[in-house]
């Protein structure tokens, strides 16, 4: 039912209908859902079809759920999180009735889960939590089973509940930009935001992180226009946070992911906020590839430059994020081909784009060292990307850490 | 003829035929070439095939030249010159036999040449010699037809000289990087070099700024490897520059725009060489939109970048490129369509990224302050990209801007 959150009285609006697709027909959806009355099974939106389809999957079996992982038909830091831990509960359906076999085969699950998507920390967090909940009870099946529904269910909620939080603490640094721009003359000029990837709704079970602040400041009231770089090579730009935002009525414009440079060097850029996939307790972020890019030329302009992140995005266990976060290397093929809805067929197909015999490679993310960025805005407020910063607003979870090294 | 000029024993390589198109089956092309016996026409490799289909058009008219320019059939700062070039000489054929109605009309062509594509100074300054050097004749149609054929014919060998001989003075600067490489013990090891968009033989008349000393350094068996920006909007990168690699032999891969800071973090790029569309007389440079990025991340981690330039590129009447150098805004379909290679039909194809409904912008350059430009590779040799380091290899043309200010 997302979007009604934020503005009662409208419902998400139909999406444009061409070629004979479907469409979501103002019908309200979270990204993620469990089936009424089937043990362990949930429906997700299959984010690989849109925008120009919109596709619901069932996920069954942990192979279901570790196939949508690493195919990507869900993919952002928090709804990762969220199918890891419902696909743990489907992990303790499917698992043997004696306390033993069940207890193999969960953690058996968990590894399975774990490996498909390395930087995500959302993942292990989930999974770890999961097997937390089943060692409470003893790895008893029926309890254990019992206590991962309720988790999956917690982690999801706790997931939408911290994303709301992360918008109401990022609207109060767009309205500041908003009141500047007004005392400067230039209240006709929208704040406008630049994104990287989707750290949108789709990239949670609700709401976002990136997008969050910017959906309140619209529903607020507030003149905000977001460039929306494309984000090759899978353009979850393009793809994902265009239709969210054109769902919502947000005005936005996609831009190649090389214009960001030039825009914020003749001052059309007043906010970067973009989503992690891990940050450390030090502040460095590791976020889709090309982000590292824009908080270069956001500290070369004097642009601020934020991250948005629920506290379930930190890696308590890092520290410098450039030597230590892993980072994923996909399919070439993901650079080679550019999906899309065919010109001449108006279906979806994928285009080859280099000569045939040509190699690539594809790397999945980078990380932004803190020193490039402005805050993170977490579900507990907005901090400086520093141990400090960090350990101010999480202290429980920084002297862990501490404690460690 | 293109090719043999770098290894007299090896022909092109046939690009890979594949679903039936054409190839080049080993035969050697320069971009541009006057259609013998037919004044005022040439041929040219319409590059908006490629990689897919190699297809030459013929450009008769002053319309035909200005819109296989504005259309980007060619494209690249000597190219865009010289079919300027070669315009001019079809407008003085096609101009009235009377003096003043000859000056009428090729004045009115150089007009409309020169507003096809805003960026490139190289155009401007084809135009400009052309109408000198028919002024030099008084306008004489006779004469001042024979003075822009002449002219077209000298602007295409020198745009292919001064290319060689970037590429002489460009492979020094590898050489050293390979030696230094050899001395770490790191002899196995390619020099990486990434470049961004086509500044290969297919931007010039042959050879190639950016390109040039990378075939010089494979040519002359250093263990060379190309990091190729895929470079959206328009893919020159994948299209053309992995195009023209391969027909030559040389180890690249296709990377997304995204990837080039991850790749300098982790010490995968030993050099960044680019081409540019216009370098003031101070050393800022204009060239395709995401390179002022790899700039930046070059600065930020201590790897040297180059632009590479003939000194046709230079504008010596500007010094600040971001307040000075007009950026052209093409159109956003560019953005919201990617062409390629359909896998499902096999033929050309485009297909849209993002909702129907999201609108897009598309500038196509962005400018590079010379603050982060390590060097510029010219015809005359290396230079540093300040007002001094361009004087001391220039010294008539400063001056001549000196005297102006």
């Amino acid at each position: 039912m997302r979007g009604s959150r934020y503005r009662s009285d409208v419902s998400l609006p139909p999406i444009r209908r061409y070629n004979g697709f479907m469409n979501v027909n103002g019908r309200h959806y979270r990204t993620i859902w469990p089936v009424e009355g089937r043990s362990g099974v949930v429906s997700i939106i299959d984010q690989r079809e849109l925008p120009h389809r919109f596709v619901t999957l069932d996920l069954r079996t942990v192979e279901d759920y570790a196939q949508a992982i690493a195919d990507m038909a869900v993919r952002g830091a928090g709804l990762i999180g969220a199918t890891a831990a419902y696909g743990m509960w489907a992990a303790s359906v499917m698992a043997p009735g004696d306390t033993k076999g069940f207890r193999a085969f969960v953690e058996t699950a968990g590894d399975k889960l774990m490996r498909t998507r390395p930087t995500a920390v959302n993942l292990a967090w989930a999974v770890g939590r999961q097997l937390d909940a089943m060692s409470g009870e003893n790895w008893n099946p029926r309890a254990a089973r019992e206590a991962a529904q309720r988790g999956a269910s917690d982690i999801a909620e706790a997931d939408a509940k911290m994303c709301r939080t992360i918008g109401a603490h990022g609207l109060g640094i767009i309205q500041k930009i908003r009141l500047q721009k007004d005392k400067d003359g230039r209240r006709n000029e929208p704040v406008h935001i630049l994104t990287h990837c989707n750290a949108g709704w789709l990239a949670f079970v609700d709401y976002g992180s990136a997008l969050s602040p910017i959906y309140a400041a619209y529903d607020a009231g507030l003149n905000v226009h977001v460039w929306v770089d494309e984000t090759r090579p899978r353009l979850q730009g393009a793809a994902l946070t265009a239709w969210e935002l054109g769902s919502h009525g947000v005005p936005h414009d996609v831009v190649a992911d090389n214009a960001g440079g030039h825009l914020m060097r003749h001052a059309l850029v007043d906010l970067v906020i973009t989503g992690a996939d891990r940050v450390t307790s030090g502040g460095d972020a590791a976020n889709k590839i090309g982000t590292y890019l824009k908080a270069l030329a956001a500290a070369d302009n004097g642009v601020p430059f934020y991250i948005a992140l629920p506290s379930s995005t930190f890696d308590w266990n890092m520290d410098d994020g450039t030597a230590e976060i892993p980072i994923e290397e996909r399919n070439a093929e993901e650079v080679r081909y550019v999906r899309g809805l065919s010109r001449s067929t108006g279906r979806p197909d994928e285009v080859l784009i280099c000569p045939e015999k040509s190699g690539a490679r594809n790397w999945a993310f980078d990380v932004t060292p803190r020193r490039l960025i402005t805050g993170l805005i977490t579900e507990r407020g907005v901090c400086a990307a520093t141990r400090e910063g960090i350990a101010e607003l999480f202290p429980e979870c920084v002297q862990v850490f501490n404690d460690m090294v």
